[in-house]
């Protein structure tokens, strides 16, 4: 199959990930569904999507009236006319009320050309899932998941397919942040991984690709250790976030918002904590991981959870900037 | 002591670093006096800081000539008139051919306000020196050390002054990047501290205080984990070092030279090897740290030493870009 061949595409799940990705696949004009689970699952997922759909139209207007606020996933061509952009507008507008939702799998994955799984976090859910869809999938689709959690090779097996069986993994608010990390198992075919590949790009994404596996993907594998060194050296005492974030920013030549600090507020104090609280020895008040979930929990627990709150390590304003 | 107090300044040593730094130190109006072992050392000291001096010359001509070439040592306002930065120039010109070079110790520490230590790396023969150094020092001297690799509680009780004593450790190329981390030991003054830090400002660098001794710094302890990240992704096979990199770029919203393997490149892939090198299994060839050894070696074997040549992960032009 081809990328030319994928014409309709099935998204199972409508959570913040699914959500995104059913509006970013049909803005770029799939036909898309989303299978959920329930009928009040679907009415969870209407306000959703609706919501998805007035922050793109939003970001639509936003680079209309600013060109710096172009968003990578809304189109290849930063510099489109006004008019240019009107039309997109117009088209996304409608395209993104078309996203049929039905709970009959059926009628969700019949004819699907591609399918992405993006159901619960949970191990027995998605083997559930998986094993349910492989009699109503046909051959030739391509499956992916979304998890940011497991390996593909987990449910290799369930599916059914394991060559046409891979990870396409999302970052958030994807029209802006629009790389995929696209990770196959040892039993994923080259033409799954290729055409994974297309309809990265046809869905306005910046495919990353992974050639084994490894967990974390390319960026939590970079970003987790960049963390935790910058963590180590508050919670120990050595010096203060400032400090840790003037140092980056004067040595890298980064801006100060490309910081450790500035971006552990971005993913949020309570996610960091979560994962630090999984390193050796984070039981250990005294160990150095113990003194990072101290450090961490602090702020939690004062509610300084990151900037999406308008503080964690540091104060911001109400346009994301820090107050000092 | 204030820095008001301070107009005597001794660096002893003068490769890489003291060059620089007594450089520094003089372009911004200290009485600058540089020690070396021998007449053979002064002669080979000699072209060192020539060559400096027109580097820093040429820093400001090519800021004179396009503005965003500003370096921050070079002064505090990055606004001044042409008219200005010829006077800054014609002033450097005349300071950086005052420096003095001598080699009988008293000549050189017996009236100093700040000494800063650059001499070898090896831990006797800085021991011998601070020794021989305590005898000819005012009691007043604040005693900096450049060491990078040596914590200050080392050779503390040799300098006979740890009140006195601490690390002051600075970048290369110090008029652009111009981040020193000071770092006390555990009987390094408040007083000093403070001095230190007003030197730090007074010769244009950025000081970044540690509080206490840690191995790496701060930049460091940063830097490290994230290299060995990226070159982990690339030596066990997941993708390869422009994948790596655009993640990074992608998420952070880095520039493209603002990335984990350009950041190699700058470094130097040496540096990088020999930091990889004593991480634990690094003998292993089977290890992760013995594939990203592999991986180093078989560029640094092929001479790819990095962005200083002209190729390392990447290809440079003569003006460093990368050539695709």
């Amino acid at each position: 199959m081809d990328i030319s061949d994928v014409k309709r595409v099935t998204i199972a799940g409508c959570g913040t990930e699914g959500s995104q990705i059913s509006s970013m696949v049909a803005y770029k004009g799939f036909e898309t569904t989303v299978w959920l689970r329930s009928e009040a699952s679907v009415e969870r997922a209407k306000p959703r999507l609706q919501a998805v759909r007035r922050q793109i139209l939003a970001a639509l207007d936003a680079w209309k009236a600013d060109r710096s606020q172009y968003c990578r996933g809304l189109s290849d061509d930063r510099d489109l006319t006004d008019e240019e952009i009107d039309q997109l507008k117009e088209q996304a507008g409608e395209r993104l009320l078309h996203i049929r939702l039905v709970t009959d799998m059926d009628q969700a994955f019949g004819d699907a050309d591609v399918v992405i799984e993006c159901i619960n976090e949970d191990p027995d859910q998605k083997r559930d899932f998986y094993e349910r869809l492989s009699s109503h999938l046909p051959e030739r689709t391509l499956l992916l998941t979304d998890s940011s959690t497991f390996l593909p090779s987990t449910f290799a097996d369930s599916t059914g397919r394991p060559d046409r069986y891979m990870t396409l993994h999302f970052a958030n608010q994807i029209w802006r942040n629009n790389l995929t990390e696209l990770m196959r198992h040892d039993r994923t075919s080259d033409e799954s991984f290729r055409l994974a590949e297309q309809f990265s790009h046809a869905i306005g994404m910046v495919p990353l690709k992974l050639n084994k596996e490894q967990p974390g993907y390319i960026l939590n594998t970079l970003l987790i250790p960049w963390f935790k060194a910058a963590l180590y050296l508050v919670a120990t005492g050595v010096t203060d976030p400032a400090t840790v974030d003037l140092c980056w920013e004067l040595d890298t030549g980064a801006t100060p918002d490309q910081t450790p600090f500035r971006k552990i507020d971005k993913v949020g104090l309570p996610l960091a904590l979560k994962i630090i609280s999984m390193q050796p020895g984070a039981d250990d008040p005294t160990s150095p991981a113990g003194q990072m979930v101290s450090l961490l929990k602090g702020y939690v627990d004062e509610g300084k959870t990151g900037i999406a709150v308008g503080e964690g390590f540091y104060r911001y304003d109400a346009d994301g900037n820090v107050v000092k």
